[in-house]
């Protein structure tokens, strides 16, 4: 294949942005369909008492595309930390006003793509507000995606819905039609990958494409979340909510991890690594990719005693570089 | 004179909005140097808790001067209307964070001005952080421009000062020194225009230079701080704080207003046109300009009980135009 290949991403959060930040670099055609659920922070703050389309999840995807002058990914990583902002990203604030002048979330990310000469498109994966909602084992039904983070631990998630339902956004179901390679992750799987998935529409439009689609697996189990999730549980529930759909390459990284930062993740959030109890070369008809994606640098987490960002993080360009020869070889 | 002449106002606040936007359109190399000591408002809410210098002034005079595309104008004068936000400007919160993020007043204003494509330079009056203090005649001492709007109509004011001293900001000073011209006004006497002169340096400069000078009058009075000031009150009160300097040019709108707005002015906020006491052509060797300045809307006021902005205001074009006719036949 001599085209520039169309590599959709579906997700949002921390593992979109490295993907992303990793891809953007190299010669492929790129849109991000993000995740509209997010309902915690600042972006929760902002959803609740402006009424706007939860603004940080495209805000990550818009700065890690973004190949405009420095000062506007500093802008968009910003966090007030003091007064009536504390804690407000101003990415945030800005995609908020741009929704509240525009009268549309829509034109509001395109203004945002524009200033920031983002290198691909942001798409969110419904236009639609809707709520991410789980049922426990334990009978519990939490419908925030905030809530469903903090009940973390307490039961096991039995299924996940939107409510109201939500339609996927025409420009996301053009992206994923037109697209060659879909990457599916990292991120968590829970409240980054599957909410995108319980768009009405979207797992249609996946049935019934003949795209390549990739998974690339998480560092860490999340508590309360994928808690002991082996490599092919991921797979698995993924699957599940694609209409029994398979992927065609599942990454996995296989450069070990610093015994003392696994104790930190065990001791602070109770995560450990994800198992790769795939014994094949293939799973499900997925080729299966195992090779060195680990950054070597250990990122610092805020000043909560949880970690919410990634210490362990995938590497950007050794991400970029294994998918980008997956598609080369073709 | 053929070179295009230099101009500088000296101000902040919609007076100066008007100037400027008026100017923008005329061949001149135009620099606003803004007043730092606003204290209300959404711009004393972000001053008081984030420690940033007073946005407002600096903000208004970005928008007159920006040749952007329109969402930037949209951006720089949005309000948002619930929640945490509920009244913060978001042009405030914008050169806020910028100022955050570089470390430097100076330097969030150079981005600003980059990014709104300034037909022109913004200048803080100062970098210095300080008050605007007002003694009155019943004794009290008052330390804040909010604190002086609100003690409006109970005491008449003595003096002005700055608490502690600022500095005059070099790059104002140097603009300043190479001006052509000068403009002073419209705007509030005692918190838009003097707190500029009360700047440490500001009076020596405007001493020494051969500048043209040149004041704008207002078109009503301020309860409780320009009561019954007829024009020679106005001159008078800026050339004690200029040192005794004196104007080359006073510009007095002809055109009788709409009575009902006077109506408007008196029973809500007891204001009063400003009467023309200047009986010759000449005043204190200035040249008296009286010439039709009123623009023909009428602006309207916010859903406060008091007249913020104003109803009656001059009109940009034709205060650029009589301004440009003197820079002209010079």
């Amino acid at each position: 294949m001599k085209q520039v290949p169309n590599v959709v991403t579906v997700g949002g959060g921390t593992g979109t942005f490295v993907v992303l930040s990793g891809l953007k670099n190299y010669q492929v055609k790129l849109s991000a369909v993000v995740s509209m659920m997010d309902s915690g922070g600042s972006t929760g703050r902002l959803r609740d008492q402006l009424g706007v389309l939860p603004p940080g999840d495209l805000r990550q995807s818009l700065v890690a595309l973004s190949e405009s002058e420095d000062i506007w990914r500093k802008l968009f990583t910003y966090r007030f930390e003091s007064g009536e902002l504390l804690g407000h990203n101003f990415g945030n604030i800005f995609l908020s006003a741009l929704e509240k002048i525009t009268g549309s979330s829509k034109d509001a990310v395109l203004h945002a793509m524009r200033i920031l000469q983002t290198r691909g498109d942001v798409i969110p994966v419904t236009l639609d507000n809707s709520s991410l909602c789980a049922n426990y084992e334990d009978g519990t039904s939490l419908c925030r995606e905030s809530d469903i983070d903090e009940y973390a631990g307490k039961s096991k998630i039995l299924k996940m819905y939107l409510k109201p339902n939500a339609l996927i956004n025409i420009d996301a179901k053009h992206a994923i039609e037109r697209a060659d390679y879909i990457i599916f992750g990292p991120g968590d799987l829970y409240t980054s990958i599957i909410p995108n998935l319980l768009v009405t529409g979207m797992s249609e439009i996946l049935a019934n494409l003949n795209t390549k689609k990739i998974f690339i697996t998480n560092l860490m189990t999340k508590t309360g979340q994928t808690d002991n999730y082996k490599v092919s549980d991921f797979i698995n529930k993924i699957e599940e909510y694609m209409s029994g759909e398979s992927f065609d390459y599942i990454l996995i990284n296989s450069t070990p991890f610093d015994k003392s930062l696994i104790e930190v993740y065990k001791e602070i959030d109770n995560a450990v690594p994800v198992v790769d109890d795939l014994q094949k070369d293939k799973y499900h008809g997925a080729k299966i990719i195992r090779t060195d994606l680990l950054s070597k640098y250990v990122f610092q987490t805020g000043k909560s005693d949880k970690i919410r960002r990634s210490l362990l993080r995938h590497d950007a360009d050794k991400l970029a570089k294994t998918l980008f020869k997956i598609m080369s070889t073709r």
